[in-house]
């Protein structure tokens, strides 16, 4: 059950900004993303950059799991400002649960699964799990994600020590991955380098296991597995070129700034005061 | 003189994304954004992050100053995709120019001086210097740049050691700045933190200087002193709370990926060869 869960059904379309609206556009697959996040110091200026880009999408449905006891007012506002259909809960980890994130989304497919006729008119959509320190091109949505079928696959820049993880595709099927990081897996691939059709995710129970035989770094690999995938099932986007194709979405991270007042200082440990804000709200 | 001038006037207006359009919003004050850039591992990600924020806005004009001999083919597209009107251009820093961007900054304002009334209708603008790497809320520029009158400052997020980097405001006024770094300087505040009236920059000379009275670190202070600033004439805005304010653009920076094939090794060295992009375009 979820600690705290706030739904939203934004219908109204902001005059000024015609930027998102539901309606009209019931031919168009809807786009859930998946985003799992948590308090840090770079979050708020993170999730804000992610809400810019996502908020230019139509037929959009925005699930944020808090790995948190509760949900956090200032993220819920930057939700509600995008004008886009959302919900945001609160799952905590569970204690010395494996790699953040990972209950979070296994949380959001178990709640798309239970919930989802009561934001989508039908199961026209498909699932992605978004990061929200990642930088995104708005056709990664508009021209892969939306198009994908069952399975969509493609490159994913600066991620687990290479310039680019991606398929490898032959005669447009995907006969490999090009990874630096564990290549022998089934399917060697970021979490932000693939999308699953709604319909398959509803017809299993699949969800991101606490282990994987293949290791914890495989847990991506597992759940595709456990949807029933293969290789021969995947599409791959945006291999057209052979040379001087594009990346769509990078594993970017956001340096942690160095704050003086958060500096290890003998100081600091005799006399503990709170770090200066200037009358502002700060997440640290 | 410029090495490579691109502009480009999108007049069109892309039907199924009314994103942005100059007409009929001939009462907004245009906001004229600076975005000094240059190549590396995160630029491109970077780069579509900060379009991603600006595709939103009405009545914006984008002005890219590449550093580097001539403006890249990649990041042209990215403009292009953002609907928005802009102006890309070239300017190497001369040879041991101090400081990453101050002379890219400075050819725009001259760019700005000369050719203003080839972009805008009038002289009812502002200015604004936005780095490709910090992170923006849409509000930064909807309620807070584009009613600046003369001098506009407000709060930035995580720069040079503080939480929060801000003007001390006492009854309206900015009385001194609430910053980590330099508090002495006359105006202590980053180039995220302020926007100067358009009317201001065409009626002085003034650029980024190569040096400045008051040390490099200055000469955002140096700047704004050159264009006849007090500290009397400057707007704060976002201080109507005394607590719980909010941070509206961020100091971020990507952190530089840990690509495995660019670590230092004596195989690299004895076998150089160029890393593996799997057949896309990167940047490194």
């Amino acid at each position: 059950k979820p600690i705290a869960l706030t739904e939203s059904e934004n219908d109204e379309i902001d005059e000024q900004e015609p930027r998102t609206s539901t309606e009209g556009s019931s031919t168009l697959k809807t786009i859930i993303v998946v985003t799992p996040t948590y308090k840090r110091l770079t979050r708020i200026a993170d999730f804000t950059r992610l809400a810019n880009t996502l908020s230019h999408l139509l037929n959009l449905y925005w699930i944020v799991i808090e790995d948190g006891q509760e949900t956090v007012p200032v993220v819920h506002k930057i939700l509600e400002r995008t004008h886009l259909n959302f919900t945001y809960m609160a799952h905590p980890s569970p204690p010395n649960y494996p790699n953040r994130g990972w209950y979070q989304r296994t949380m959001a497919l178990k709640y798309i699964r239970e919930n989802y006729t009561s934001f989508m008119r039908s199961q026209n959509g498909v699932v992605y799990f978004g990061d929200d320190d990642n930088a995104y091109d708005l056709r990664l949505f508009e021209e892969y994600i939306r198009n994908v079928k069952k399975i969509g696959m493609w490159g994913v820049g600066h991620v687990a020590g290479s310039l680019v993880e991606s398929p490898r595709v032959s005669n447009q099927k995907v006969v490999g991955f090009d990874v630096e990081w564990s290549p022998d897996r089934y399917f060697a691939i970021d979490m932000a380098g693939f999308a699953v059709d709604l319909q398959l995710i509803l017809e299993s129970d699949a969800v991101f296991r606490s282990s994987c035989p293949s290791g914890t770094g495989a847990l991506e690999s597992c759940l595709l597995a456990d949807l029933g995938l293969k290789r021969e099932d995947v599409e791959p986007f945006g291999f057209e070129k052979k040379n001087d194709r594009e990346v769509l979405v990078w594993h970017t991270k956001t340096l942690i700034p160095d704050i003086y007042e958060f500096r290890p200082s003998a100081w600091n440990w005799l006399f503990p005061k709170p770090p200066k804000t200037n009358g502002y709200f700060v997440e640290y």
